[in-house]
């Protein structure tokens, strides 16, 4: 398994004092951070390739979104620990925008960095990214349900400040949750093009964090399943299909609006510009659907394996045609196949943009692979998640598959010159 | 956790015929397969860039060993079942060699592939990499010492054939070894530039195995902390320092035939050209490393953590001078230090070649990274391994890591054109 959390954990193994660390290099650079970098013209040590891909970290947006899908995933969530008051929480974002803003521009999270600072003292930055870029380096921050209600939200300060819709999401039929990897107060999503880059960006992100949030769980992905602009090419999850051919794209100037980016003038204002995050870790029975028919699996996702083009016909991205029969009078697209239940015509018009990664934790006591799909989606409200899973209810896929880790998590919108991530949810 | 195995496991959990599916492609093709693909001549559907790296299967050594060591690991330990006979070993290894060669090309287990068998059939391939190539696939293949021993050596009359240097390892001080990700029968070491195609060719060769071996336990790595070319930059580990300066490189052709290689007139003589490999899963305590000073770190280590250069001076390529002492009298490169006690000067003038990967399996119950490096070194005799390891009894590393998997694999030598992996084993 490839994380474990114990609910809320107390700071008990010692305390490393981040202020020590960040000092003057965190919040005080933040004035000056008004710098917007953007495409390759990031700095690379290593002068080259893949490396100097760099995404803008401020913008109208976070960044990880709408972005182009990246190779490789580290997502965690957090938990604030035993005591942390309104004001650490505050310290600690305003840490992790000045550090999450180096690190995109691939530096090292302080200007010390691994080797600059006193020879007799920890190195700020962990340095395993030394000779390395920024790799299209992203990090996406978001709120929990948890951080606003119960003791938690009442000593934060935050209790009116919970947007309606976020929830813990409801439990759905078939869910077979894991408690220790479902929820948390906080979250970082990570993506880059190296692994490397992305897990250095959470272990140091963590290490600000000491003595405020803890890891609750985090998870390791691999291979995107979806595509978020017309240039990426769709790849593939470990069903063997197309996974991302009808997702939103980052072209879809209205759809992106209707469906992905809570509006300006919304409630909370804290929320304009920003989004819902849904995560769903879901296990695969590989061994199982490797001994489906291909006909069977076809007709499970609705699609044709090849080229990913609906069973009603056309390419891949012909828009299927639901009311097709075959010669046998049934519908080409069966009725209880995932791309007819999860298609807009079955679930009032509604759409999400989904972002999901690979994972293979390793394999379980029988030997079998411990894989399957870290299930991403993105929405202006949740809603849209929960009557598309519920759809979902009647899919066959459900038979090879099963939901382990669930959690919600509301992404603030984007982060402006001079602002710190959720600065405004604190007003 | 990333893997987990309970023991000699029985096939018990439904039979799916590999002989029924891989059948002619799968011996047959051997024949044929005398085709030597080399360099970056392999097809790869997506048409471009690294997806078209492929390396030759066939010849006098197996590949990866000193093939310039790719971005991405996945090692599965094998045990054959309960009851499986040496026929059935030896049709698993004449099926491992002919799928194996054509995923190195970049190509689906078989002919039929993912898509092309009949439709009422399940497909012979996942299918998941249809749309990429081989991006430079190697897969090495290795015997344990518990292939040879017990009722199993007995049952595949292979008692007599066992290299008296085969042997489990011995127990180490401060070794805290999980005896389920330990040793096997079988191993398969893939490594590739792309984390997908390595997962692929796994899942696959492990499909195939069905009903005559399954996975024992597995390792997924990233980001080699080796090099094995000059051409190969020296990439950093997860303590942030480079790792692999000192290796034995593929053009020492002659330490290659005086430390890696078994030679032609070895006993037995089945292992003329072959190797042995040894794994050690070595968890790191990150949070606690995280914590020691830049100095600490760099004595700990015996060199400077930017350049790699040994304290005693000079630059990366520079050879440690270890009768350099300071002004305090003191060795520049301390008594305890890591390359001291690993070095050849401390080892009776071995060396080995070391090819591993960085490993994050997630986090512990406190929030903790649980990661370190999937150890791999290629030597012509485990002593050398042994000798090395006892010798670093006395290294301060020792406080900051954690071995917890160690297995040793005797790897048969090059298959040529014709045969498959081991065959000279069963002669
Ligand atoms: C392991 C689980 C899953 C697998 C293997 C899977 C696979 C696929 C595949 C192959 C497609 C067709 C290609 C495409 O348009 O992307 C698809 C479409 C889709 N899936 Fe999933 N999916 C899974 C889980 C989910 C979940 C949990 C949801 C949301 C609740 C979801 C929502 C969708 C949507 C909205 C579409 C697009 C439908 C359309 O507009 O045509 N999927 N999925
Ligand atoms: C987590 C554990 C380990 C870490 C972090 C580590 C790290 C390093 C580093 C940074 C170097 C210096 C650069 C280089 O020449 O590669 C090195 C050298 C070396 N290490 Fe390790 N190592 C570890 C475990 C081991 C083990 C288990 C062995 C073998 C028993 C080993 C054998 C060697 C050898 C032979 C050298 C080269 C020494 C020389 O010729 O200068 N290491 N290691």
């Amino acid at each position: 398994m490839s994380q474990q959390g114990t609910g809320r954990p107390s700071p008990t193994i010692g305390r490393w004092s981040r202020r020590g660390v960040l000092g003057a290099a965190g919040v005080g650079a933040l004035g000056a951070g008004a710098g917007v970098v953007a495409g390759r013209a990031g700095a690379s040590a290593d002068g080259g390739g893949a490396g100097e891909l760099t995404y803008a970290f401020r913008g109208a947006h976070q960044a990880g979104v709408v972005t182009p899908v990246q190779e490789h995933l580290h997502f965690a969530a957090y938990d604030l620990v035993e005591g942390a008051t309104r004001e650490d929480l505050i310290a600690l974002l305003q840490e992790w925008t000045a550090a999450a803003e180096r690190l995109t521009r691939g530096q090292p999270v302080t200007e010390d960095g691994a080797v600059g600072g006193p020879l007799l003292a920890p190195p700020d930055d962990t340095g395993e990214t030394l000779d390395l870029g920024a790799h299209g380096l992203t990090v996406t921050f978001g709120f929990g349900p948890s951080l606003f209600t119960g003791e938690l939200g009442r000593r934060l300060g935050l209790t009116d400040r919970r947007p309606a819709a976020l929830n813990r999401l409801p439990l759905f039929a078939f869910d077979l949750l894991e408690e220790p990897i479902s929820d948390g107060d906080l979250c970082l999503q990570v993506c880059a093009e190296d692994p490397h880059v992305a897990v250095h960006a959470i272990r140091n992100l963590t290490r600000i964090a000491f003595g405020t949030a803890m890891i609750r769980w985090s998870q390791i992905g691999f291979g995107r399943t979806a595509a978020t602009t017309r240039s990426q090419s769709t790849p593939r999850n470990l069903f063997g299909f197309k996974d991302g051919t009808a997702n939103v794209m980052s072209d879809e100037t209205e759809a992106l609006e209707r469906w992905v980016w809570v509006p300006d003038d919304a409630e909370p204002a804290w929320m304009a510009g920003g989004t819902y995050l849904v995560t769903r870790k879901i296990m695969m029975t590989i061994e199982n659907w490797d001994r489906v028919s291909l006909d069977e699996q076809q007709k499970i996702m609705g699609r044709d394996k090849k080229e990913g083009a609906p069973l009603s016909g056309g390419g891949e991205f012909t828009e299927p045609d639901f009311t097709h029969v075959g010669a046998d009078g049934e519908p080409l697209i069966p009725l209880d196949s995932h791309v007819r239940l999860s298609h807009p015509d079955a679930n009032k018009g509604q759409r999400m943009l989904r972002r999901s990664y690979n994972f293979v934790d390793g394999n379980n006591p029988l030997g079998q692979l411990s894989a399957g799909l870290f299930f991403i989606s993105f929405q202006r409200d949740p809603q849209q998640f929960i009557d598309i899973q519920n759809s979902l209810k009647a899919d066959t896929l459900n038979e090879y598959i099963r939901h382990v880790g669930s959690a919600l998590f509301a992404v603030p919108g984007g982060i402006r010159p001079g602002e710190w991530v959720g600065q405004f949810l604190f007003d």
